[in-house]
């Protein structure tokens, strides 16, 4: 079997996996913004990388993951000038960024927790590491390669780039790049166009500020993720990963401070997820076709049919490869939905399967093409394929078409469990919703039972099974458009 | 009816409370410290908490609730000294006192939601505001009231003493303190033998530690909280809440900061919650009588009969007031889950009365009784016993003994849903265990029915009867003990 392969954005090809102190590995991802509901899109590359962390783990890799909550930002107050005198003087009357940052992030893992994603072993926060940042800008304008105006810290990419390849992740030119940025920005203290800042000046009307040597103010853009990698992961680590929109600004900033700091690539992998699109259009607000995770769920956004449950739309991610556009549409949800159905359906046969004396069917080499696909760069699209192939035999087995000696259906069990659950992270979706539908059916199919005794006129019957019902907690209700019922 | 009156244990007597800017209530309450399991005490006073943000709420305040999380600790590593060369190289391989952070704070957030607890509006952690701490310490320096010594900063508490109430919380006479304080506790460099720490110098294996102008180090025990309180609620806000023990040290020292820091008491009420014990014994790990959350919801204790649900363990703690004692046993707490489904059963009943033409008993009165219990320092128990005498007159009236006008009942189900939902935080117990219990009792009686046409020898009626159950999902298992199922 060939060995863990992944595709690296700074090499731009598949490179063989090798950990830097194994079994050790160092992850870090680029985690969400807590200033509102979080996109979908962000969902799926926080799904992927979820994947490639369990995968990670059942080779045997002791994996630090480290995703870090971006709630350092940019909010100023309206100044509320004019107030009467008792509202301004009390704190508790003004905008708290935190208020926000703590709605949206307990929202944040409580649809992490809905699409089955693990939590990472560190979740580290910008506003947790202003001392860290600092220390960072301080270090490389000692470096040489920043500077302060006016209490702000811009880091110098024209010097940078003397003696460095500032664009090694995108691979573009730095000519290019400079014609291409038209202005300063609007920051006229700028040296350089491409300069970016690493510590900012607050304006006193700037909600988050923090005290520094260079005067109140705030981290730059990039600068949290260098700090938070770091000091959790060490100067270099293994895995670096984030959504394909961060490599050419985010990544690239990240990487040239990393190196201006110690002197070091901070890691050896650099892995970048595709976006979305709906129907074959880019996801946004602009456009209307722009969803949440919870409308997704419920089906309520007049782009979806019906609602799909977290589990059908974590499979649906996972059958497209992580690198390729993912285009969300009600055909290919549904069609997503009846699969994963079949998949956990072949399980519940398998559970029930008597063996043979022989096998027809060679197990041990499926499960190889099953290590053979996530070991190709995570390819979970093929994975699904070599498991709609298991269900296929599974189901041959069952109606004795095919036979399987004991060995192979423990390692089929085996292959279900590491790979359906393990390592795609996938489970049985709402036990209690299932519950209720067949419990609905089952009180169906006593009123039927029960409006035929009536037409038999055994009434004595029809009695005893209302009877029955109520004493069973249920309440049933006859309306001309027929019964209802509930606990 | 009497307004709010609440327990400050700064006055020891119940007062009047007065926000100071309505309608805006601050309230700060010291959080777990989350290197180990949260313990069942801790979870009695957030869920009291936890009643009061609702109550506070429920009146129409607009409640900033802030509840910290401390994960800066003291951990020390090993020093790995004389490792491999390769392991030494390798961060990864190092005790990263996040990781633990992370495990039990995730553990933290699963109890209090277990427990139907709302998150706080803000959940600030004391690593992130490193320099607030550090800026709190300063100041107090330049007043003149700490001091520091070989990279440490201490509270000068005899200086701070002599111009203000070092004791007020306890109301224990300085003297005494400073006789049964028997040495500096380890500390050299104290001046005085109540002096407590703002900074503490790190020793090089110190794993947790930050850059000061005093030299690498970590702050103190206490000042975490003056630095958010102060932070997000003001200088001075309306409550401050945390358990007894912390009364004398931990909140006696945070006022002292407070006031060296902005010369104000921080807050108006100070409000303590009571220990728990164990069958009269104070629980203790050394006694072996201390249980975790998740083995009182599993029973999988030497001590625990069986198993309650979180929702029976809240209504449990609300049943004695948060100012006393709440002892456990299995009694009380297998009375306490009567008396709850009791509650909830009555809820049902409430849904299906019929109104009468007069009203037998005086509803409005008895949801002034509940406003009263709740006013009086949130005499939860006094309110659930209001609640039985509501559940006494819905079964009454169900029992046609007694008539109530519509106003009246639609004014019970209001009182359920502010009290009993709304204020006290209860819900429903696991649906899906309900539901499951229905499907199970509907399932044999449809069974009942298939043998009786067995025995009636009607067999293309019990043939169709299981052709149903299975188009409903429904596996059937029949054997000589009777017959099973399985969805």
């Amino acid at each position: 079997m060939q060995p863990l392969f992944l595709y690296n954005t700074l090499s731009r090809k598949k490179e063989e996996f090798k950990a830097l102190n194994p079994p050790y590995v160092g992850m870090y991802v680029c985690g969400p913004t807590v200033y509102s509901d979080v996109h979908l899109g962000n969902c799926r590359t926080f799904i992927s990388f979820d994947i490639i962390y369990r995968y990670l783990s059942h080779l045997g890799y002791k994996v630090r993951y480290v995703r870090n909550i971006t709630d350092a930002g940019h909010l100023e107050s309206d100044g509320d000038v004019g107030e009467d005198k008792i509202s301004k003087k009390a704190k508790l009357n003004q905008l708290e960024p935190m208020e926000i940052v703590q709605t949206y992030t307990v929202d944040f893992r409580k649809v992490m927790e809905q699409f089955n994603a693990l939590p990472p072993t560190i979740e580290p926060t910008a506003t947790g590491h202003i001392i860290e940042q600092q220390e960072i800008a301080r270090e490389i304008i000692n470096k040489g390669l920043a500077y302060e105006v006016n209490g702000t810290v811009y880091f110098d990419v024209e010097k940078f780039a003397q003696s460095h390849n500032y664009t090694a992740l995108t691979g573009r030119k730095l000519e290019e790049l400079l014609e291409n940025t038209r202005d300063l920005d609007g920051q006229q203290d700028k040296r350089g166009r491409l300069d970016f800042a690493l510590w900012i000046k607050a304006k006193p009307e700037h909600l988050m500020q923090w005290s520094s040597e260079w005067g109140k103010g705030f981290p730059g853009w990039h600068i949290e993720c260098s700090a938070m990698s770091t000091k959790y992961l060490g100067e270099q680590f293994d895995i670096h990963g984030g959504g394909m929109d961060l490599q050419a600004t985010h990544h690239t900033n990240e990487i040239a401070q990393n190196i201006a700091y110690c002197g070091k690539q901070p890691c050896n992998y650099w892995l970048h997820t595709n976006m979305l699109t709906v129907s074959g259009q880019k996801m946004s607000k602009s456009l209307g076709n722009s969803f949440l995770p919870h409308e997704l769920f419920s089906g309520k956004h007049p782009l979806l049919d019906k609602g799909y449950g977290p589990m059908a739309v974590r499979f649906f991610m996972m059958q497209t490869h992580y690198r390729s556009t993912l285009d969300f549409s009600n055909e290919a949800l549904q069609a997503s939905e009846k699969g994963f159905e079949r998949l956990m359906e072949s399980y519940q046969t398998l559970q029930n399967l008597t063996p043979g004396a022989t096998s027809g069917e060679d197990i041990k080499a499926l499960e190889n093409k099953c290590y053979e696909a996530m070991n190709d760069d995570f390819n979970t699209p093929v994975l699904i394929a070599h498991l709609f192939d298991a269900a296929r035999i599974i189901n041959s087995v069952n109606d004795k078409k095919v036979s399987l000696i004991q060995a192979d259906i423990v390692l089929l069990k085996k292959m279900y469990q590491n790979f359906l659950f393990d390592v795609m992270g996938l489970k049985v979706e709402a036990e209690n919703t299932k519950t209720t539908e067949v419990l609905d059916k089952v009180i169906h199919l006593v009123l039927d039972l029960r409006n035929k005794a009536k037409a038999e006129k055994n009434f004595s019957l029809s009695d005893e099974i209302r009877d029955k019902l109520t004493n069973s907690g249920v309440q049933v209700k006859d309306t001309k458009e027929g019964s209802s019922w509930k606990i």
